[in-house]
């Protein structure tokens, strides 16, 4: 959980990073930005920043924010009914982005999110700068860290169900809980 | 058709408008740009510049250049096999785009294309600045247009299959022709 506070301080940072990196957002959008901590109550390290601007029955476009040194918990799209799962295509705008997907282990240019080794097993890195993309078939298992310079990309995707997501640490839920001190 | 040379120096011009928009976009990127003139040779007036970025069997994300002045004809997405047509939504990034969609006539501030009435029938005006957003249903007719300043968009859509829509001008063939002067 986080407190109304970082929320704010949260949504604030992340929209002055995606109108940094070039792209355009209204206040509205601004103050829609979704902080999730994934329920560990540790945002700094596992978390994203989510401004969704689009979602229709078949089709969502969002900005994912990181800060630096924040890693996306690994995670993957299960199918929903008749639905495969969420296709997903990022693209990165700013920063650069670790991100890791199957394959063969190599790992070296990330770091380890402590004591978690177990709930981070993609060890296939794929270094992205901004134009750089890569596209996630549904049920693909993946997570994505930025360094020190954080980051800002797009996620072009089928529909979006985030609260159906599937997580490797049993811990995690998606749905942040807000609450007032 | 367009000459190779037109080609190149509406491709060079539209990159140039997409990077002045804050889009960033790589050189390959640029020289892939479509210029599409809809088999009316008069490219000026009717056409548009359509830069892919990703295109799969199930979205399609695309930036949308529009020279100052220039129209995309009215069309449609129609139904294909078991897809019931694609939906879009388009998001303006710069310029001013005067957006024709179904509904009573308001049409006040965009013009029309010389002598062509007839085939551009949607009236329903929507002014859209920066930020500004519209969803368009699958066969829902629409036509755009920027004025002095041209227009930058994307157009984050379901699969796209540019070969099979349909317009209103019978004239128009979508694949545009390009020679060898």
């Amino acid at each position: 959980m986080i407190t109304k506070e970082q929320q704010k301080t949260a949504q604030k940072r992340a929209a002055d990073m995606i109108r940094a990196s070039g792209i355009q957002i209204t206040d509205e959008e601004a103050h829609g930005i979704e902080v999730v901590d994934f329920g560990l109550s540790s945002l700094e390290k596992e978390g994203v920043q989510v401004l969704t601007l689009v979602q229709t029955d078949r089709v969502s476009i969002k900005v994912l924010v990181l800060f630096p040194n924040q890693t996306e918990p690994e995670h993957w799209h299960p199918p929903v009914g008749e639905d495969p799962g969420k296709e997903e295509t990022i693209r990165v705008i700013s920063g650069t982005v670790y991100f890791y997907i199957p394959g063969k282990s190599t790992f070296s240019k990330g770091f380890m999110v402590d004591g978690k080794d177990n709930y981070y097993t993609m060890r296939n890195e794929v270094v992205m700068k901004p134009c750089d993309q890569i596209t996630l078939q549904p049920g693909e298992k993946h997570w994505f860290q930025a360094r020190d310079d954080g980051a800002v990309m797009y996620s072009f995707s089928t529909i979006a169900r985030d609260a159906l997501d599937q997580f490797s640490d049993p811990n995690i839920e998606r749905i942040t809980k807000i609450f007032d001190e």
